[in-house]
């Protein structure tokens, strides 16, 4: 039942690999990760990285695919994040003004990059005048006093709330998870009644501009060229096989292998494939 | 279309009192709250406080009501909270063991009276052996880092996990509301995808308990002898309308007078009566 | 792991049962129930029948029990069920006037019994004045005609929706399940946005009706005398848990038993007991 | 505070429209349609319809806006439905075999034309070999019998379930509305815990597709060059403003003048014009 990955690899030309869970974990890349890079390049397969993150910017989400020897694996332009489309979202609809954020500094990037003014939460006061509000990430603020603080200005500016990640946790190691910012959103939405405006996977829009840019490289590119390697089933693969993508589940993240035929079932969310990890 | 709260009186002989908004708010118990609660006395009405509440125990609930010159104006035995309810849970339910809590240590009253062991969660380790956990209280922990040791304790342990408050969030002024213990169990529990046992309104076992409580003064009493006073239209009112007591909204809380007529419209929550404020 | 159901009954002094899955399915009541019953009455126990259906009168409950030797197994009186409480609410809450409501002409008895006036909805007309609105059963009515009057009523009228059975399916056999009127009823209130007013199981007043209707048989009667039997997870036990009594699972109707072990897991809800069926 | 349409058509190149409640009603095409249409023909302007439906093959939603005088409107390669997005997905996802499916005859075309077989789901056997499960219109089938039926096929099979249309309801009149099947297929997805597949506004893929049909014909496009006109906020109006698209709100359909601007500001969610209809 399972596939190896390295068997896969010659029925399509580009891959789209999920990040946390397939290529890193909480410690950064996995080992053997810029080996298979490199053997997919000689391989002439087109590689992208989609993940949900809007905690740093492209520029540091490349950094993290570079090799003493094999050099940049990754581009900056090929790490496609739920913060960029955040970004377009800001810089197309909202344009100008002053947007309160949750999240680390290094998240402000795709404020400041739309050309707006970030300003953090806890800097924020509560008269403060805004033209959005933007859940980015989870860490960087005090829960207790920004949670009800953000909350509070959600209650009182009509302005649009943007999630850029909506994933509600995270793998931290083998047996534990944590709170992702998609999970406070979910019980501010709540709280608040208003419709927030989400980015990311499993939502198709973040398929669809991958795929456009892999579509300026391969001009007569078709879906069934395409690839998506995730870990998780509500996210990487509903949403790739919505868009139409084929599919590889890996057991390396967050299903673990003794779940994934239960849950797969139970969810009627099928992948394509199911493969151990990328490595085998 | 507003009544006065004192034309009503006449037509009960038990009246219950919701705490927050109706009594008090988050700066204590209002002016002229102890004269109102003696005039009630000497008219021999029966009055119970029906409060969703874990995060003190019934003396210090009653304390709030002693009037230097009036003396205890509700006492212990009449302050029905949610924590109470959670209380019999726990001792006739789970028994003996340890349960690990959110909320202040004065919130573990509810779990040492029933005879176990309370483990505040920041004390708590990851392999701690658990009979029960409590949510309590949104105060008196670390959010960031104990949310996310309670998820994981959650989805580790197979123990029952209560609510002791359902509220999602509580007024601390005119203008600002608090994040409430209910909207991180909501939170929590639609990660686990377990189902958490809630105690409070508008379930209506706390105006069963309650009835029970004043059935035994008064032999006789009928439901339509009690009357339910609260601010809130999706716990007070609703609870106690399927309940099968009368209710009054008064619009000194939760509810605005400019939105109460909306709100009884959209939701289809009907009080029996629309008062200003006990007080007129 | 499983406990004969018949070693159970020497610990308690009165049964609640569950109807559907426990003594009876589809085509009736289970051979063998009849005589448990007349077993459980020489042992001096109580027993009550605790049911979500609004779809017949108590009278109609009763006559199921009835055995040509044995006589009456479960009077009238200790049928307790879900349209008894929405009786109670509509006679104590509505008072009078003209119900609009979904269901067989046999579930009109719990309108009819609180003084109102039923009005099949296939009778009623959209501008018809009404008191409440009564979601009684899955069945009488034609669903598309049906469903989309009902729900312009509810846009329209502001009256109170009472849901008197909100279970979301029913066993129709070993292998199929039939939608029943809380699954429509979550649908309506969806669309909306109303809070309807639900009773019945996991709801904790219906065990209160029960407990204090056995009470007066049995005045020093304590929660800890009384036993609930049934077959549903998410509504039999996890009530009866929060109203603190003691809880037996039966693998005989909803809960299949290759599953009890992982959905009693997942779910979190713990029976005190798991049993085969109540014949072993 | 309301834009005449008029006035905004010279700003973009691209005009977007939802179907009913902007063009149609229940009686069909609006009067002042056709000439509106050719009057933006003449200006240059490139229009596409966007719509959630799949109650009928684009030819015949073409057929709609031909016009005796002016010919074809609205050519079917521009009447961009949700029912395309899913005959896309059982092509490139499914690929062959048998689909259960909820419709009208005519709903049928969109699993023909992709190549599989439809079965409706009137003439399903329980024991059917099914490849997928499709949810394509309200009308065509019988509620109680085929409801009952396609739940029970989905409990079964672990084919993926698609739901071609997610709207909740439709306006047939000025005062009344419409049970839609993405509200059918809300309260099933309940039930079987499964994810189902859904295409459609709000999702943004919708707009994905027509955008990437209009930068064909015009090559140098940019999303700010387009707009799109609705009169449904949680559809129309969020999914565009999602994309990244202008939008304009009509009160002309699901949306009443006297509430526009309480749900704008309810819900947060912000057109950049507010439009009394296209025709002003």
């Amino acid at each position: 039942m399972l596939t190896p990955f390295s068997d896969l690899v010659g029925r399509y030309r580009v891959i789209f690999f999920d990040a946390y869970g397939v290529l890193k974990n909480a410690r950064g890349v996995l080992q053997g990760v810029p080996e298979l890079l490199s053997w997919l390049s000689r391989q002439g397969k087109d590689v992208y990285v989609i993940t949900n993150d809007a905690s740093r910017s492209p520029a540091q989400m490349a950094a993290a695919y570079v090799h003493p020897e094999h050099g940049v694996l990754i581009p900056e332009s090929k790490n496609i994040s739920s913060g960029l489309l955040a970004k377009d979202f800001l810089r197309s609809k909202v344009r100008t003004g002053r947007v309160a954020y949750l999240g680390k500094p290094s998240s402000a990037f795709y404020i400041e990059s739309a050309g707006l003014t970030p300003v953090h939460i806890g800097a924020c006061k509560n008269s403060e005048e805004l033209a959005a509000i933007a859940l980015l990430d989870d860490e960087g603020f005090d829960w207790f006093r920004d949670l009800n603080l953000i909350l509070n200005l959600m209650r009182r500016v009509s302005a649009p709330v943007i999630v850029a990640n909506p994933d509600l946790v995270y793998p931290v190691n083998d047996q534990e998870v944590g709170l992702a910012v998609g999970s406070l959103a979910g019980m501010l939405e709540r709280i608040v009644g208003k419709a927030f405006v989400r980015f990311g996977k499993p939502d198709t829009m973040i398929f669809s501009h991958a795929f456009a840019c892999a579509h300026e490289n391969v001009p007569d590119l078709r879906k069934a060229d395409v690839l998506m390697v995730g870990d998780t089933l509500e996210t990487d693969i509903v949403g790739a096989n919505t868009f139409g993508l084929d599919t590889a589940l890996v057991l390396s993240g967050n299903t673990r292998p003794e779940q994934a035929k239960l849950m797969i079932q139970t969810k009627g969310i099928i992948p394509t494939y199911l493969c151990e990890s990328v490595f085998t």
